[in-house]
């Protein structure tokens, strides 16, 4: 019985887009192996006990918080966290050999590795992201390391070493298609053998984007992924030059879309990130094959390139999550990223209209059931049901004492005490940061506790 | 000569809207009036000493860290910071009426008013804000009390009773226009008598918007602040009902910037926030009458409003600085107000051109020097001059260890220790927030130190 353990206290999650569960007297029940064997609502949580779990450990909220489902991040590059903030004026194809490339070479030192994965790897478990899909390097052992870290420390995760055969600069760029196919492959393997059941941490296959790739490493890539059956992860209509580039790199293909798509790269386990310049027909292509997509507001603003048009694409039934998309976004945190994404599709409104406004029921369901669609990770995480296993977030919002000081002490958020429910988690989303979030599960198991607090 | 001090260590801020100055090793010298004697750059920091100045308090920057200018948030609303973060799908006139007139009619209550401004001050000063411009509410006795308490906590201010003779609801409303100046009039008098010489805390005279507003009202607000040298608030052409509003109320007048000239409220003493709609004319009309605006992106975005274009008003030679504009903005942050100043001016930009992007030294300034012209108190802050006043914040960057933890702990911003100056500071800007922000100065006194923090 050792491990099972009762969360007793409010909770809040997503059941539809538009819609949160909002059960303020709950408990829930997690085995050994992480997973949810029940939830009680309406409980009386003072002295609750459960026939069996008498021997259970318990952790309960107390003063104004409750339990939410770990952020699912769809796309972040681990490796750029060190440039988080350093962008200036340049825009996608200037950002990359300004910043990004270099940055991105020196991964080839495993110290370098070690210091930026574990500090990256702590900040968004710090975040509450219990799940990321990360973009690694060109370079082997760097990107099994990442894998490993993730591993040790706990995070659910999909690694992925970066292929790229041509346009990088020669010191960053695989000599051979064939060669960056065997590179990938020994990157998959790898990741295999540390968690072969993919319980955790999974190989993501990852064509940099088709600029960057010839068809034969792309073509290479697919059979590899096939072959593992891993998820698939790259860039697409980021940004106009770079559409352009597409359209006379693959001039056969009828557009960006069909340049993955004629490679085999278009499946129902590919995350294609950004999404900005797709045509209608572009649009069906990816409903069809069952793609998803991972909308990276903040870079999409930060690096000028566009706004996506997120209601278009969940209307055209298209599976969509977030991504912090470091450094072409500034943030690790999810939650700022869910406010990122309300104020982009704000600024869609104001060109088309209301119906592209993104409530923040709806930016907190893409964060948490979005991502784990995308990452077909939907009957594991993302929610709290039965069955379900337990990545989840433990968020203390704080309150205003009658003197006007904070009691608890640091959070941004302001409870005055006569908030309605919906409106603290609304408080939560605009004005929380990662100091209302004191401990984070992945599967169970804590990987997170705010310094100072005790669980 | 008690209460000199020596600030020791690097200084960064503004010197032109483009350029920063970074003195990596400087010294600057406060007289016991809170004014700034003297500045030494390239000292020897270790065991430095000034001729007359052995005897002075020593703060010395230790680790990564500088000292900055205090921010000055030229527009946000004390009594609506309750509502940070609840806004929902609102539009202005819709958010008005649902959130904010029930809210601010709230402050007929002084403990309710006590409690709510003890917080707000407490806010703005823990996010380097030394000097901001209040919109209070109509009682007389709640805004006095934000007067008293600023000046009391030190916190520099522009404190205005809100006039409003129509459109606002029955239980919140000047009962007449003479009723409404009559109580402006009573609170403009409290601070004068509490603060005579306008050295920390002055009245600024604060039509809430020519909507709510009757010619008679505004004209003598106009009165009033022409009799007493006040500034003047109020707000302007934020949302396009708004703007046909004004159009069908004033049908005398060419447009909404003409109706406050004809009651005599555009002077340069006065500010004007949100300027998003603005004709040529009504530009032309603003810089030749001298007046000022109040730029808040992240309230213009949250309520999609629409995009007040920065780089057209700093063009045409109209002086801009920031507002937090809380509820409409969910942040009380003026670095958060930053990033979002660069945010919205790539969306504008993505429809006019990359001529409209903000850098990260153009946001700084804009929270800073341009705060302090919107105010007219660039020959007193908004940077570090001899003669000026210490109105300024310790930086603490942080590090990141070799083993990839955070040296000190709780910063959001990683510091590698590579990096150049200029990025140093563009992580503060992107990814820093109040826990950057280890010690608060107004006017040579510690007005904030971040808990553990001692001075």
């Amino acid at each position: 019985m050792a491990g099972r353990t009762l969360y007793i206290g409010p909770f809040v999650h997503c059941i539809s887009l538009k819609e949160l569960e909002i059960c303020e007297s709950g408990a829930i029940g997690v085995d050994a192996d992480g997973k949810i064997d029940f939830i009680d609502r309406d409980i009386v949580a003072e002295g609750f006990s459960k026939p069996g779990w008498e021997d259970a450990k318990q952790v309960r909220i107390s003063g104004n918080g409750f339990f939410f489902p770990g952020f699912i991040d769809t796309h972040t590059h681990a490796p750029q966290f060190p440039n988080a903030g350093l962008f200036g004026s340049t825009t996608l194809l200037s950002w990359l050999t300004t910043y990004t490339f270099p940055t991105e070479s020196r991964f080839s030192s495993l110290p370098f590795a070690r210091r930026v994965y574990t500090r990256v790897i702590s900040r968004l478990l710090s975040h509450g992201t219990t799940c990321a899909a990360y973009y690694a390097t060109m370079h082997v052992p760097a990107t099994n390391l990442l894998a490993s870290l993730c591993y040790e420390r706990g995070q659910r995760a999909f690694v992925g070493r970066v292929c790229m055969d041509r346009m990088t600069p020669d010191y960053y760029r695989d000599e051979s298609a064939a060669r960056g196919i065997h590179d990938s492959r020994a990157s998959v393997e790898f990741i295999h053998a540390l968690d072969p059941a993919g319980e955790l941490v999974r190989a993501i296959v990852t064509p940099r984007f088709a600029p960057s790739c010839t068809a034969e490493a792309m073509t290479g890539l697919a059979a590899l992924s096939d072959e593992f059956d891993t998820a698939i992860q790259t860039h697409v209509s980021e940004n106009r030059d770079e559409v352009e580039m597409v359209k006379s790199l693959f001039p056969d293909e009828k557009h960006y879309v069909g340049a993955y798509d004629s490679v085999g790269l278009l499946t129902d386990r590919t995350v294609l990130a950004h999404a900005i310049w797709l045509s209608e027909e572009e649009r069906t292509l990816i409903r069809t094959r069952g793609a998803k997509v991972a909308h990276c507001p903040c870079s999409n603003t930060c690096l000028t390139s566009g706004t996506a048009k997120v209601r278009t694409l969940l209307d055209d039934g298209i599976e969509v999550g977030l991504g912090t998309d470091v450094s072409g976004g500034y943030s690790g945190s999810m939650l700022e990223e869910v406010r990122q994404a309300i104020l982009v599709s704000r600024h869609v409104a104001m060109e088309e209209g209301d119906k592209a406004k993104l409530s923040f029921e709806e930016g907190l369901w893409l964060a948490t059931r979005g991502g784990a669609q995308v990452l077909r990770l939907q009957d594991k995480v993302g929610g709290f049901e039965v069955g379900m296993e337990w990545d989840a977030q433990m968020i203390d919002l704080g309150a205003v004492r009658e003197d006007g000081e904070l009691e608890g002490g640091d959070s941004l958020i302001d409870i005055y005490g006569e908030e309605k429910w919906t409106d603290r988690v609304a408080k939560w989303v605009y004005t929380g940061d990662d100091r209302n979030t004191h401990a984070v599960w992945v599967k169970g198991r804590l990987v997170h506790a705010k310094p100072g607090v005790s669980i």
